[in-house]
Formats: structure tokens, sequence, C-alpha cells
């Protein structure tokens, strides 16, 4: 049992000054469901395995969290942590005490760190996205529908010029944006100043021939003073967009990005976090989400509703979207998901990447709705008569959504999509 | 089947220029084995779901990967990595590649990242620690036997004064080493700097009356430039150590707090770690330590070999210690571990911690041997007499280990021994 014992009260209603986290968890043999959450509830506040003589009646009355929720056949708690255990504005230490030690404890076998509600004062010492869907929007002047984007592939390996050459042709048929992608830094073969002047160089020639407003997103992963170096490169350029690796760079540093307040969209890929998110120990991608809202990405990837090559259902994503688009957020006790107000956070434009291709896209808006951005790697880049094609079926797929003509039929007096549909087929998944 | 077919060949045999990587795996339903492992090291490098007309025979023949290992059984595979893959000094670019996307793919049920071997260029572009083992004992005059530590309990909720208080009685019984909580940075009643300041004024006043070197380790752990300052702070007050979360905080900011060549010893907490290498999917905590210590942690929790209160078993967490503190290690294919050398990275002092007390010294040191920190939260404040009897238990614990005579004989002569003896018996197992 924990230092404390008895954190459980189901009949307390938090209020206000409570951050809440609910959990999924199974105890380990011999555990009872109760001490598991006792222990829970306990290592991510103030108690430690054994009574302490140093923890004293004032603490144990304020600081105390409440095991408020305790649902053992949905092997859930929700648990009400007063927010002075947490400090404003730093995002490393509320995960270290709500999502740290308690991962490893031997009195559980597995644990889920579901989603996290945060209390106003909490919320409003982050920043939230500076730009946020409507700002990313008005920066392209593309008011309804998806976006389409692309990776430069292979991954890795082009040279600068390819580089910049591929990302043109993309552009030139009908993509917004192309970005990097997550594994491409400043390689040996591929530096990254060169990369970026000359891929910017390209979107200005795009930009002209096209008429359109287009996006590069150059990958600026790295320690963080070098992150902020290429940042302020890549701005010196007039680029207006870059891009992070989340979970590899870690939250520590995603602040700091953001608080050097670029003016920049903050393009948010989360290579990695399905080491954290992906089965029953670790946090949800929910959690991943939200806290990349809050520290204020613009963007994020968040999957593909099972139409592409990534794990994730339909319904979990849709879960995330909401959390990370919509501006107040309902209970959902049955998908884990918390009560949250945004209030001035702007909402994030969520992406949709891996696996994707034109035959995707119907399925896909039908399922993650117009506010995001479709990505396609392969999907583009297959085309056999160059990317360029390969984009102007990918850009005809949305067009054909957004005019309510079914892909097939729109295909008929398009080419692109045609090649597409017989490469690929159509996803009815 | 991935961008390019038949990344395996066994008879492959990597040179100096290359990345190691080990993963088990499971293939998802309806997917072989050969098929999921071209798909991991497609996804990690250069390849993609589908054939890209941009990816051109020249980094097909220089970038491509090899999955050289190949044992189903044991469900493990080891891939080389061509070292041009990867940016050098860049933590996070070189785990978005061999640590990104691949945990998130359809094709695969579970994956784990169980070791990497970073060839000779990547090793030397990373500092390593900059005291090491060695320069800790210098630091602290102490040569051979394994330092005494605690965490100042409870975790939150004593005020500057009392925190500093619990920090002298610790180092008053015989603690060699104190050190805040993981959770605990700068609350609103537990301020940052006035915390530190007093702490470390106990410090000296300990150290004066002990004549024995006393240690602080404050936890720095916020936002990049925010730890930084308070880096600095503690610097500017004769502090010596520091202490990050170096899992919430993230791999960027980590390099960063590094690359300041503070020359002060940073202790690294792993809160968080078990949501990423317990079980199945994610890294292993080996990988972590090896990373941390490339880095440059001069300290890390690698756990307590069963002894305590936190899950890992004793033959991983010997392996892990080796891995730290050891100048080459030597494969170990039924371990997971892959050969390397660290040149002139120092080794990492090993800290054990969590759940420990008196009664768990013997069976520690004689699993992971001397060159450890032993570290007792609850096992030390426990005592109703106060943390200064507690302290007292532990370190003639550890003298008596270092004596040669049994924790019970020497309880005959020691009452605070005896007591913590009395309280939470002799740990067997």
């Amino acid at each position: 049992m924990s230092g404390y014992k008895g954190y459980i009260d189901t009949k307390f209603k938090p209020n206000k000054k409570y951050l809440i986290a609910e959990y999924t968890f199974e105890p380990s043999k011999g555990i009872s469901f109760e001490k598991a959450a006792n222990h829970i509830a306990g290592e991510s506040s103030i108690g430690t395995w054994v009574n302490v003589g140093t923890l004293n009646a004032k603490i144990k009355k304020t600081l105390r969290p409440y095991i408020f929720y305790v649902n053992e056949k949905r092997k859930t708690i929700k648990v009400a942590y007063h927010q002075d255990l947490f400090e404003e504005g730093n995002m490393p230490q509320i995960l270290s005490s709500i999502g740290g030690n308690i991962f490893g404890m031997n009195s559980i076998k597995t644990l889920r760190l579901e989603d996290i509600s945060f209390p106003e004062k909490l919320l409003k010492s982050f920043k939230g996205p500076s730009f946020g869907i409507q700002g990313i929007r008005k920066l392209l002047g593309v008011k309804k529908r998806p976006l389409v984007g692309t990776i430069v592939k292979p991954k890795v390996g082009l040279n600068e010029k390819e580089h910049a050459k591929v990302a043109y042709n993309s552009w030139a048929g009908g993509c917004d944006v192309v970005k990097d992608d997550e594994n491409l830094s400043s390689m040996t073969f591929n530096k990254f100043k060169k990369r970026i002047a000359l891929t910017l160089k390209m979107r200005d020639k795009a930009e002209k021939e096209t008429g359109e407003k287009k996006i590069y997103m150059p990958n600026i992963t790295a320690e963080t003073f070098e992150m902020i170096k290429r940042a302020k490169y890549v701005k010196s350029l007039g680029g207006k967009y870059i891009m992070v690796d989340i979970i590899t760079m870690g939250w520590a540093a995603l602040q700091t990005i953001r608080d050097q307040n670029f003016k920049m969209v903050m393009h948010a890929h989360r290579a990695g976090h399905a080491a954290l998110t992906r089965g029953n120990q670790g946090y949800s991608m929910l959690t991943v989400a939200k806290v990349a809202r809050l520290i204020g990405v613009d963007q994020l990837h968040i999957g593909t509703a099972h139409v592409g090559k990534m794990e994730g259902s339909t319904l979990e994503i849709q879960d995330i979207e909401r959390v990370i688009e919509d501006k107040s957020i309902k209970e959902n006790s049955n998908r884990h998901v918390l009560q949250q107000d945004w209030l001035n956070i702007k909402p994030v434009f969520a992406v949709a990447s891996g696996g994707l291709h034109p035959g995707s896209v119907s399925r896909l808006i039908e399922r993650m709705g117009t506010d995001i951005i479709i990505q396609a790697g392969g999907g583009i880049h297959w085309n056999p008569r160059g990317s360029k094609y390969g984009a102007m079926g990918m850009r005809q797929a949305v067009n054909a959504v957004m005019l309510g003509i079914s892909l097939k039929e729109y295909a008929k007096t398009h080419r692109e999509l045609k090649e597409a549909l017989d490469k690929f087929g159509e996803y009815k998944g």
C-alpha cells in the first residue's frame, strides 16, 4: 500500500483547481485493483512505497490525489491531482509526475495514460499553436478543401538539387505542401542549408507558374540550438514553415522552439510515437496530441483512420482529431476521453499521412472531414511519368470529392487520377 | 513488400561504416517474418510502401539497409545501416530513422528496438559523460564503496526550508548524495531558487560537520532555456551537480544541456522510461541507457535488479550496467546485446533506486557491484526518529558489506541498521 492509504474517494468532485488523468491498467498478480490504483496515484504525486515521517498532515490534506472514478471491469481509474503539484509552463515536470515512474512499478503489469484534462491555470501557462487551422488557410488562400501534400521520396538519398526538383514537380502537379521526411536533416549527401535554399527557390518558381501559394516544410530536427539556427536560416530565405520530429526531439525542446515565436507554421511529425502509444503500456496518442496542441504545434500527424500503412482505428483517430481541432471537448468515458475547454488555444491542423494514394481520398475525407492535410509520398512519386503526374492524380481526387463526384466518374476525364486508380484501386475498407 | 525488395542478406558482413540495430518483433497476421523484416529495414532508411520513380540506382546501392541476421524463432533481426543515413551529433535524427515510424506500421504487431551499435564516426560526434565514475569518485574522495544517496520525501509538498532540513539530516546521518525527486521543480510552495540556496547552505554545514564531501542534486528539469538558467544558478551558488529527467525532457534538450559544458555532474533520472521500455513494444532500457551515455549523462537510474519496487530482471540490469560502465561490450545474441567499443567515452555511474532499504544492500551489491549509487527514499525517511537515523542505517549497511560482515551481525552493534532490519527484514530474493 502507498504512503498514504485510501486515495480512493468516488464521492469527490474535482473543482477547477484539479488536473485529471485517466489511466487504464492491469495490476500484477496478487495485487488488488484498488491497491494498484493507490500505488499509481501515490507514486505520481506525494507517495512512496512506505510511510515516511517527513510527510506532514498539511501536505496530506492539500496535495493528496483523489481517485474519484474506479471501474475495474473497464480497468479504468480517473485521478484528480491538485494543480499545485505541477509547475506552470513545464511540460516535462507535468509528465514526470503523471506519466513518469508509475509505468515501471512492480505492482502493475501494464499501464496506459489515456488522457489528461488540464485545469485553466496550467492551460494558460502554455502558448498553443501560433497559426492554427485558420491561420494556415489564410496563409494559403485555401478556404475549404483539404490541403494536398507530399513527402519527398526516397526518404533520404537524393542530393539537394534532386530534392528541389522532386519538390518542384510535386508543386507543379498540384501539391500545396512539400515536406522533408522525418529522417532527413543535414546529411553528407544533402546539406540542410543548400537544400533549403534550392527548394525554396523552386517553391517561388512553382508559385509564379501556378498562381497558387506553395508550402515547403524543412525538417529542422536536431539539438535545440541547432534547431533554432536552422529555423532562423529558413526564415531568412523567406520560408514560412518549419517541421520538427516532436517525439525524438522531446518536450523541453518543443517548448523552446515554440517559445521563439518565429511566426512560422510548425509542422509536427510524430516519428516514434508508436513506441509509446501502441498497445496497453505507455501514453495514448490522444495524450500525445493534446500535449502537442497545448505546447503549440500548428500541424500534427494523427494517422489515416485505417486508410493507409499505419495502425490506428477510425474511432480513435476521430477522437484525436476532435481533441486537436475543437474548442471544447466532451467527456466520453467509453472512449477514454476527458472533458477539456481549450479557451484561447487554437486548433491544430490534422495531418493524415502514411500509405495514402488518390484512391484513399474519398474514404479518408468521409472519416476525417475536410480540415485535414492529406500527405502522400509513395502515392504520388510512384507515377512512372514523374511526380508531377502523381501529384495531379492526388489533387484531382481531392477536387472530385469536393465537387461531390465519385473518383471513378471523375477519372473518366482526368487521366492522372485514372492512372492512380488503375494502379491502387479505390480504398473501400 | 517494401520499396526495395530483399534487404535480407545474411552473408553481408557490416564494416566499420555501419550502424547496427537489433530488433525483436512479431509480424501482423498474414504477414511473413521476412516481409515484415523488410518493411522495418525499408521504412527506417530509404524505403516506403510502394516503388517510387525517384529512388535511383545509386541510392539503392549506397544507402540500402542490410538485414544480415535473421532468427525467426527468436523473433530477432539485425540490420546494418550505412552511417551516411545518419547525421553526426543529431540523436533525434538517428532515432527518427531507426526508432521512428516503424513502430506504427500495420505490418507488425509488436516491435522492440533492443540495441544499437554505433560506428566510430557517429560515436565520436557525441561527447559522453564529462565526469564519469572516476571523476565523481575523485570529487567525493570515495574510492571503492558504493555511494549512499537519498531522495527528499515526500516527493513534493515540503517547503524550501523543510526540504533543506530533510537534506541536512540525511547528510548528517551518512548520505553522500541528496537529490530532489523527479517531479519537484519550481513549485508554488517550494521555489527552485530558494530551495537550492537553502539546501546548498545545509550541504556546506553537513560537509563541515562530517568532514565528508556531500552532494546535492537539484532537479533543473524544465524547458531548455529555463534549464540552462537553473543550471547556471546552481553553479553560481557553488553547486557541483544538476539532475534532469531525460525521458520527459527529451533527447534534443539533453544534448543541449550536455553541450553547455557546465563542468557539473549530470544526474539522469529516467521517469517515464517504462512507458517506452517495458513490454515488447518500444525501446529496450539498454538502448535508452546507451543513448544517454553517448550524449553524456554522468549518472543514470538503471533499476534495482529485482531488489526494489521497480520492475527489471537481474540479467537485464546487469547487461545495462555493463553497457554504461565498460569500455568494450561483447556481442551476446542470446541477450540482445550488440558489440560496442566506447573509445574515449567515459563510463556512467549506475544508480539503483526505487523501494530500497538497508536490508536490500547486501543482495544489491552482490548483483550490481560496488560501482553504484544506492538511493533510498522511503528506506531512509521511514525512521520514526528522523531521516538522520534512517540514513545511518543505510550507511551502516553499506559499511557492513564492504567489511565483509553480514548485515545481521553488524546490526548487533549498530542500532540504526537493526531498526531498519526489524522494520524491513533482509532481502534474500
